[in-house]
């Protein structure tokens, strides 16, 4: 494959800062200042004059900077420059986050007492009256049509643990943002100030007439398991722990096209999944649904075989579900002869040795984050595909990708649950957006960006969804 | 007063119908059908062609309609036309409902990769991390800053009752429309499928981190003041349950005035209020805190007095803490020489007599929905000042001129509850938005679309939470 994919340059995402400096035009020149910032090692990428006076003038410089301590060399060097004075850096991401990211606004403008009476009282009596009589009616008549929670308890927040509600709160924005910009979908984000499985089951369930669907995020294991199924036995609209399945069913499009890529048919491959955990338990499931019959889980008690009991409740489901062949040893011994590694663990578990040992062609989704399980540079000449789940390699699995198409499918056809064959239609349809033609080891996922990939989702799962009897509404492209 | 303002026609609000109306060219003409329209009763005020042919026409006919069974009418008779085929009517009112009535709008387009690092992962984090190290920064990098809950159990909706929670949603948006329009504020409508008050306590407690304040609405008596009194005790956010204090603030806005036309002080004036539940209960309270010293409370047992013990516990508050003079005996008999009927009760329970025994220029509050104690065309020659809860007479006490402008306040100064001092500020600014010019008997409130209003408390709300030190933060237009 492809030489020039990776490289072992730590990659950091730029930082932008915005500086405010005044300067005294008659003791110093911008030229002065524009050196002093790209030697600190920062880009200067937008200017803007504020204010401007005979011997002085204010300007916002944006600098992008990719080492933590470029800006503090930046403020150092320019604080000892006589004629500058900073007034102020501001972070532009923390700019991007005032006053949160995402606003209510309303679909009808309130111009007069006529508007006024049809969307509140006295009018609006007629339509409560039209739920009350109808409940169903909810669907077409309030926000419920289109609305999604984004839930979390702030207790397992990406890669920075339980933060708590408060904390967690930018990313479930961030979501909200993506649900819209990416599905048409209302997303409302909610933080939780519990952390017990039953209260957080009592508190969902309440507020759940004002939504159409509830996607659970971020919440730790084992709690997030019970937390869906209740919930999804409880509620008759649909339940999605995004962390579980949104991941298991973008890994398995990934899969889908990296064996047609190496030519082998997904029941005859043999899996070893790193790392059993939430996601470990459900790309499991979701690959044996898909026809994956051949599948090893590995923890810290090793290759998890029937021949052991544990404790730990996931473990003890692989062991009675799992490993056919009842393979034990280390991560290298039981990688012996696999076809694929998938790796939910953490940085540096894998060796290049180890993938030496696996079948022809060996197939590597490393998706520990930040730091994969293996660098792609260490294996990218003898692995077959790899993938990651790191925006700055080729083949990010990201969920991103699944969750604002299988809700758009959802709430399309008024969904009851979000079920397995939904999920696998879903993985299909990520898959299919890629053609025989273009795929190859270095594009077996298609990006984000891509505005084929929600239309592919929301048909196929609205397909799946008619089809084992869980759609209430077949919309009107599919009479 | 002037002898137009009230008129004893039946006044329902117009209703809209749209109908879908396929003619035959040759065989009807659009003026026998706008005769048809108009004979019936119908206003016709749009026309739009939809679609049209050789001998065919598709048109969209708005009609007006003031009384329920004219729509009916148009119908029978339209289709009894030879030559028109009616396709389809719809009611505007629920057309303008459809799919709920307001969106969750993105305030950062994500447009690119770069984009989306910052919103989303990985750069969120450090944003995440910043509320985590110092919690109040909630209050700027996430909607809390600007977004309030407006939360319903459905127990107590407008006039209709215990329609529950999906039935009530259509109210709620409506309400989360107001705040946008008229304050700025986002505000999310949630109702909750429980009336149990310790679960709704939890629920709310549970998702508070997302919201910046709580507005309670619609949920009935007593259960309101226990929900409100807890989450005010254990919450940091103002907790507002508007049909107590929203109603109360007005009607004091309105009192204040109404005594200005009249020329009696406060503290002199002998008030009766008559229905004393929550929102009779929490008048009283208001206008207590205001200086009015001499109130008498009137429900099902009569002039509540201190000689007697009463199970229900607002009317033994009244009891214990009202009726100086322990007044007894029938409405009639109470309002002997008093100055200030109240009514929150239900319609007809005011007799003109009863209004001729008051003291001179006796003002009277009939505010009972739709039907007020009294009708205004009863008592407009003995009356110095009316008003009502209506839109369709003079001087309507209508909650939607508080609530914006007294959350605007406690948003912007970041306060940890709205207290009486805030809410007495709310009523002095509504009241001073009219002049001592403009003041009459026929407009002692300004109109909800009174762009001054909103200003105007929230200017004396902040001010007020200052001076009582429940605010964290000072706007900057109060430096």
């Amino acid at each position: 494959m492809n030489q020039q994919l990776y490289t072992n340059q730590p990659s950091i995402a730029g930082k932008s800062f915005i500086l405010r400096l005044e300067m005294d035009t008659d003791q110093v020149q911008f030229a002065n200042v524009a050196k002093v910032i790209a030697e600190a090692g920062g880009d200067i990428i937008a200017l803007d004059m504020i204010q401007t006076g005979s011997q002085m003038t204010v300007r916002d410089i944006t600098v992008t900077v990719t080492k933590n301590d470029t800006i503090e060399q930046i403020e150092y060097h320019l604080k000892s420059l006589s004629g500058v004075r900073l007034l102020h850096i501001s972070d532009r991401t923390f700019l991007l986050h005032l006053g949160g990211k995402v606003e209510i606004s309303p679909k009808i403008p309130i111009q007069n007492r006529d508007d006024l009476s049809r969307v509140y009282t006295p009018d609006v009596a007629r339509v409560c009256l039209a739920i009350q009589e109808q409940p169903e009616k909810a669907h077409t008549l309030t926000i419920k049509r289109n609305t999604v929670a984004v839930i979390s308890d702030g207790s397992a927040v990406l890669g920075l643990g339980n933060i708590g509600a408060s904390a967690a709160m930018p990313v479930m924005e961030g979501k909200a943002l993506l649900f819209k910009q990416f599905a048409g979908i209302d997303a409302f984000p909610i933080c939780l100030d519990t952390q017990d499985t039953q209260q957080i089951i009592e508190t969902i369930k309440a507020m759940a007439p004002t939504f159409g669907g509830i996607n659970l995020e971020d919440i730790s294991s084992p709690r997030c398991f019970d937390i869906e199924k209740r919930l999804n036995e409880e509620l008759d609209i649909p339940v999605f722990h995004d962390d579980q399945h949104g991941t298991a069913v973008v890994l398995l499009a990934g899969l889908m096209n990296a064996m047609k890529v190496v030519g082998k048919p997904l029941d005859k491959i043999r899996v070893v999944v790193c790392g059993i955990g939430a996601a470990g338990l459900s790309c499991t499931k979701m690959l044996m649904a898909a026809g994956v019959k051949n599948i090893i889980g590995y923890d810290k008690a090793g290759a998890l075989t029937r021949d052991v009991q544990y404790d730990n409740p996931h473990w003890q489901w692989f062991a009675e579900n799992t490993n056919p062949e009842r393979k034990t040893g280390t991560i290298g011994e039981v990688l012996e002869g696999a076809d694929v590694f998938i790796g939910l663990s953490r940085g540096g578990v894998l060796k290049r040795e180890d993938v030496m040992k696996m079948a022809s062609q060996p197939v590597v989704f490393a998706m520990a984050n930040p730091d994969p399980e293996i660098h792609p540079a260490e294996i990218e000449d003898i692995a077959a595909v790899i993938a990651t789940g790191r925006s700055d390699y080729p083949n990010q699995i990201n969920n991103v990708l699944c969750f604002p198409g299988i809700f758009r499918g959802a709430l399309d056809c008024r969904a009851e649950t979000i079920n397995e064959e939904m999920k696998l239609a879903a993985a299909k349809a990520i898959a299919s957006v890629i053609s025989d033609h273009e795929r190859n080891p270095g594009y077996i996922i298609p990006s984000v960006f891509n505005q084929n990939v929600v239309q592919a989702i929301r048909t196929q799962v609205v397909d799946a969804a008619i089809r084992t009897g869980v759609a209430r509404k077949i919309p009107s492209d599919f009479k």
